[in-house]
Parts: structure tokens; C-alpha cells; sequence
């Protein structure tokens, strides 16, 4: 028994909370006991003095315990979970789960739905007619025992804790604290049951973290919490001043994803996936080389071998492959429409924020949580920063359903680009590599 | 309208509130549209930023304003209150009540219940049998036209802002704030009708706030409220590290008052009922010159004719007079007992909260809010700091109702005196005098 006064007084005075003391600060919340007060006047403690690396790892593990922890014992070999910190036209969860299967490595997928401008995995691959997201336990380990790969829906009791916190920090002014996001995002990945994890941290207008600098801290701090919870995290920062891909929306997504493993994706697209690909690789301990390791993927994209592997995990779960071959079975948009380049020259800065949230009114995102998707709106952009554009070519072609909004639509992505009369630099996209052992920054 | 989350993260980024953003805040919190864990964040948040003059001057007026605002101009003259943050012995408002009226201040004086070591000067009063301190504003605005003076009990719709903030400050570690504190107090004074305020803001072992300087910085703060708010305010910086008076406990506190005021009394005690009341009689107008107010307090001390003013106050409030010449006329403790100093030397320390909290809890105190309080209990001491004491003379007398109590306050009382082979300095009592224009440190 502690007192919880004593609790937060500690903490403002920039003390260190023992193990004890932060499980019973988690579980009396999640249970009701301790008020939305108490915790509100703790985190915005936290904000201010922080935690150490020990105490972020105990937040972790407190809160990954506070519901279900799914086992994925039943499932051979090494299960590695990617997570992204969230960005727009971020499709690489869709092409690595094929991609990464097609190589020999167990991914076991359980996925939450987005919410805001950053659509979620799951709403993706609902675009597709009859894919089942919501797969029982035993579908799903039986899929992956299968085929190597399966998709589905987190449990609603998954991490209590992490749903009751962030929906106070939301209205606390706590929200952007490192160790209170490093613990939410970690502690739903191991309460998914991953035995290692990699994380890609994105920095940008169009992320979460808007500096570098920050990303990068919490990247850190979150594989430092991987390292002290006995899960082996390696973590990315990675560009997000731009769009990652080129389709921003469901269906479009889908489409995207089909084109990567057709070898005909964005590069910026294809290398992230390459990337995380070879490294679950490494870390699933199939190939320790990870140049090897690439080369095999891109040998599976050749060889139609993923492509192959996303139809079977489409069959699977009760989809239609045949989406992949004619893209004309995905949920259609009545307006298509072009924005055409006002001027020549080469592109300067792209808005993602911007897009990503233009994309979201036009129905691709929710702006709350009971809003239903229109899976066939969005935007397919025509180039990223670097790109020359001629006049009258279009900068992005704009899906939508609705006639006012798409007029809207019209401005807003217009608005986004800018386009300078001088040549300009492409993006650099992988920033930084974080390992327990190491840190690379590019 | 504001957004909540907005107002507590431009604090919390170190921003300065509007005037319309506090009092949006107070206001909504009073009115419950303003949830505790927003207002615990906001608080938190307060803490860490603090609040600039003009911020907690707002604060102070927004928290006044929540409930019944005094109004004491139908008496004449100005209305100048004073009040102590709270310590030891301290039975000064007792002596000045009437050492003030005497020299012609009207002292209408609204004062709230203790809670904790230190009772509150109602329940001092309650000692006294028949003693009314439930008046009604008529009455009360009555007695003082009549005799200069009167006290009452607070009405319960005072300040609501403060109850609620209080109550939630306690339970969330957020009391010890600089700014949250001096609100607290000017905003009970302000609402109680003060035209000019005196501050008697007490720091050491018995006191709330521990150090010197941060005593000093709370005064200054509450000065430039009482500026900023239109109430001229003087504080004073006393200490606090031993008990102020010779006498803890309500009954006993009431004989000590009669005693100063019969001329018998601890010098301490003496010097702050004379500067506190020569000050009482500049602010009033009265006597511009400090030290022929001082000589004219001391002579209606000499004449009786203060002692005199006790007893008509007494008179008019429904007590019993004959308890300032009959002392067993007030409630007596069954047991009586001498703690005896075990070796000769000089005093060097008292625990002053050590002999707090002893007393409260032989039932001078309250430890719940619904405590009934035992007016016949408490500790006279023998001495203060730097006094001689003698092997086998008394440290210290307790007065108590219950043998267990008694034994265990035997101890306690005795562990709360170090006494020195060696002679020991007097204490300075009166470290800082503050005005808006002026600080004068002794």
C-alpha cells in the first residue's frame, strides 16, 4: 500500500519511483481506485521531470499487463513485430507482411485502427471485398502456422491501462512526454506477444514528432525499454516531412502496396520495406547478412514469390486476390480529378500534414472514433521533393465521392506543393539505426 | 469559451494566462463544468511554472468572486484585517482583537475554523462559556459600530473556489506552490471585506513554510496581490522555529491573551500584539507615527483599558466576562502535569511542531474536520529559546483528559526541548516587514 500523494509528491520532486510503486500507481488506476485527478497531476509530473530508463521499462510492463497478453507460443520460430509511429501514404506495414512471409519469416500481425489523418493497416486491408480482420485466436495462429502471415484486429482488452492513460493525457496537456508515448507504444507490442520488435520512429510535419531530435530521443528510449522487458527492439528514424509512398487512402494504399511487390513501387517505399524486411530477418535469425537478406527480397519481389504470399494471405482471410491483378474490384471513387501543375520546375517541399489531413476529410480517416472510412477516397500523388514537374502535368490526382469536397480538395492539395524554378535535392529517408548496442545516424 | 487542454498546455509551456482565461478556469471549475484531473493538470502545471503578479492577482480576485463578497462599509472607518499563516502559541489575534479596538481601529474580524496542529482563534473563543461565534452580519456589522469589535465565524459560501481547489490540491501534491498558496490566503481576506490587509507570514519548524526565503518570497507575492487588487497589504516575516507564545491549546491560549493584555504576558508575544496593532492604527489613519502608537497600545495595557475592551467583546458575544479574572471559570483538564527538566543549562531548540501536533492530538486540535475539539487541553511552556532552566523545574506543563494520552505526551514533550550546557542566543522574532514600496530585513 503507498500513498498516492506521496506518489506524485515524489515524483515532482524529481525522485525515482521503485517497481512496487509504479505497478500500484498502474493497476489502482486501471481499477478504478486511484482517480483521473491523482493521474492527471502524476503525468503532468512526469512531463516535467521525466523518467529514467528503469522506471519507463516498469511503466511498460505494468501496462502491457493491465489486460490480455496474447501468447504466441504456438507459433514456431522468432515472431518479430514492426511498428510505426504513424505517418501519411505509410504503407509498409502492407508490403512487408507479404514480403517478409515470402522470406521465411513469421509475421503475426495484430493491428489496431486508426485513428486521425493515419489510416491503420487494418482499415486498409478492408478495402479488399470480404477480408476478415477480425480472425479468432486459433484462425490466426493457425493462418501463420499456414502460410507464414495473418492479419487481425487487437483484442479490446489489450492494455487497458495504455487506453484509460492516453485518453486523460489527451485532455491533460500530457500527451507529448517521451517515456508516456515510449510506454504506451511498447507496451501494446509486447502485450501483442512479439519476441523481438522494430520500430519505426518518424520525424516531420507529417508525424507525430515534429523535430529529429525528438524522434530519435524517443527511439532510444524505447529500445532501451525493449532491452530491460527481455524484447529486443531495433528502432528507425525515418523522414516524414513528405508523404512516404504515393497513395494516401485505403484502396489506393492496397494499390500501392500490389505495385511495390510488382517491383514498379515508389523507391523511397521499396527501400523501407527492403529495410525492415531484411532486418526482421536478421533479428528472426534467417539470414544474419542483411545485404543477403535484401537481395532475397528483391528476388521475391522479381520472382512474383510476394506478390504470390499477399494473395495467399488475402485468400486466407476470406478477401478476393484477385484485387491485386485488377484493380477495379477495390472500392471505386466517383471523381477522379487532377491537379495540374501551375508552373515547371521541381518540387520543393510537400505539406504531408497538409494531405494527410485533406485526405482524412475527404473520408479516409476518422476524425472520431465511431466515424465509418470511405475506403475509395484519397490521393495519389505524382511526384516528392526532388521530382521535376512540367506545367499543366499533374502533382496529384484526387479520389472522392462527394462534389464539394473534392472542389475543396482541389486547393488544399494545390496548396501543399511547392515548387521552386531551381533544381532540388531528393530526401534522405532512413535518418538514423538504433540497437541496444549501437547508434548509426545517416 | 477556451479549450481546457489549451489553457493547461500554454501553462504548462511557461505562457501567462489572460485575465479571461483564469477566471474562465475558476469559474468552470466552480461551476463543475471543469473536470478535477483538468484542474489537477492546471495545478501540476502551476507548480512547475508558476504564475507571474498580474496572473495571481487574477486568480485571487476570480476565486474572491466565486462566492459571498462582504460587505462591511456600513462600518466607518477603515477595516483592516490581519491574519497569520498559521503557527504555535500564536494567541496574537486573541491579544489584538481588543488591544486594537481600544486605540480606536475597527476590527471586524471573520476567522475561520483550525484544522490540524494549529486551532483556529473561533475555536480559542469557544472556550469561553456562552461565547457566540456564530453572529449574524447584522450583529456583527452592529457590535463592531457599537465597541470597535467582534468576531464571527466565516460563512460557509466563502470562497467555494477555494474549498474545491484546496481539497483537491491536498490529495494531488500541489498545495506547496508560491502562487497557490498566496491566492488561497488573499482571496479569503479579500472576500471578508478588508480595506487593508496585515500579513503575518511565519516560516521554521512549526510554521508551513519551512525557509526564510521562501516565507519572504510568499510575502512579497501576497503584497503585490493586495496592491494589485486595491487592498494596501503589510507582511511581516516571523519566526516560526519555536512556539510564538507560551501557551498551546484553546483555553490556555485564552488566559495568555488576558495575560499580555493584563501586562503579564511573554515578551514575543507583547512586541508582535504592539507592532501588528501600531501598524493597524497607521493603516486606519489613526496614528501615522509607529512608535506613538506602540506607547499608546502599551498604556491602554497599563490603564486595563484594553482587558476592558476584551471583556465588553466578550459581554457582547454572550460570554462570560469573569473568565479573564477567574481562569477556573473556563474549562479544566483533569490532569495536570510537570515535565521536569532532567539537566541545567539553557534551551537551546523546541520542536514547535513536535509540541503542535502533541497537542492536537491530546484534543486541542483537529485532525479530521469534524473533530471535536477539547478546549481544556494543551502545554504551557516554561520557556522559549535561550531561557535558563534548572535540573528538577518544569520544561513545560500538560493539561489533559486522558491518562494514556498523558504519559505518551510526557515524551514527546520532553524529546521536542534540546537544552545546551552553554548559554544560547534569544531568537529574533520579526525578520522582514514588507510594503509595495518598501522590504526592511532584521
Amino acid at each position: 500500500m503507498f500513498f498516492v500523494p506521496e506518489l506524485i509528491e515524489k515524483k515532482r520532486n524529481g525522485g525515482k519511483l521503485s517497481k512496487d510503486e509504479i505497478r500500484y500507481l498502474v493497476e489502482g488506476y486501471v481499477k478504478g481506485e486511484i482517480p483521473d485527478y491523482q493521474m492527471a497531476a502524476f503525468l503532468m509530473a512526469v512531463y516535467f521531470r521525466g523518467m529514467d530508463e528503469e522506471e519507463t521499462a516498469e511503466l511498460t510492463l505494468a501496462m502491457a499487463r493491465s489486460g490480455e497478453m496474447v501468447d504466441l507460443s504456438a507459433i514456431e520460430g522468432v515472431k518479430v513485430d514492426k511498428h510505426s509511429s504513424g505517418g501519411i501514404a505509410d504503407t509498409t506495414t502492407l508490403v512487408l507482411l507479404p514480403l517478409a512471409a515470402s522470406a521465411g519469416v513469421k509475421v503475426a500481425k495484430l493491428s489496431g485502427r486508426g485513428l486521425g489523418h493515419t489510416g491503420g493497416t487494418i482499415d486498409k486491408l478492408e478495402s479488399i471485398p470480404g477480408f476478415n480482420t477480425e480472425l479468432s485466436k486459433e484462425e490466426f495462429i493457425r493462418i501463420v502456422n499456414e502460410i507464414g502471415a495473418a492479419i487481425s484486429g487487437q483484442s479490446k482488452d489489450l492494455v487497458p491501462a495504455d487506453k484509460k492513460l492516453y485518453a486523460l493525457r489527451d485532455v491533460t496537456a500530457t500527451v507529448d512526454s517521451i517515456p508516456l508515448i515510449a510506454s504506451s507504444i511498447m507496451s501494446k507490442k509486447i502485450a501483442c506477444g512479439a519476441d523481438k520488435i522494430i520500430l519505426d520512429v518518424k520525424f516531420g510535419n507529417g508525424a507525430f514528432m515534429k523535430k529529429y531530435e525528438d524522434a530519435l530521443e524517443l527511439a532510444k528510449t524505447m529500445v532501451k525499454i525493449g532491452e530491460l522487458a527481455g524484447k529486443p527492439t531495433v528502432a528507425y528514424v525515418t523522414d516524414m516531412d513528405q508523404p512516404l509512398g504515393m497513395a494516401i487512402g485505403n484502396a489506393l494504399e492496397i494499390i500501392e502496396a500490389a505495385e511495390v511487390l510488382k517491383g514498379r513501387g515508389h523507391e523511397d517505399l521499396l527501400n523501407l520495406s527492403l529495410e525492415f524486411g531484411a532486418e526482421m530477418m536478421r533479428l528472426s535469425g534467417i539470414e544474419e547478412d542483411k545485404a543477403k537478406a535484401r537481395e532475397k527480397l528483391l528476388e521475391n519481389i522479381k520472382s512474383g514469390k510476394a506478390l504470390e504470399k499477399f494473395k495467399e494471405i488475402i485468400n486466407k482471410q476470406g478477401g478476393n486476390p484477385g484485387v491485386l491483378e485488377d484493380y477495379s474490384l477495390l472500392p471505386q471513387a466517383r471523381f477522379r480529378c487532377e491537379v495540374e501543375a501551375q508552373e515547371e520546375g521541381w518540387i520543393e517541399s510537400i505539406d504531408a500534414l497538409k494531405l494527410g489531413l485533406t485526405a482524412m476529410k475527404l473520408g479516409a480517416g476518422r476524425q472520431k472514433k465511431d466515424d465509418r472510412i470511405d475506403h475509395s477516397v484519397g490521393i495519389w500523388l505524382g511526384g516528392k521533393i526532388g521530382d521535376r514537374v512540367e506545367k499543366g502535368k499533374p502533382l496529384a490526382v484526387i479520389y472522392a465521392n462527394d462534389e464539394e469536397k473534392l472542389k475543396w480538395a482541389l486547393k488544399e492539395v494545390r496548396e501543399a506543393f511547392r515548387i521552386s524554378p531551381n533544381k532540388v535535392e531528393k530526401r534522405k529517408l532512413i535518418r538514423a539505426r538504433i540497437t541496444a548496442e549501437n547508434l548509426e545516424e545517416f
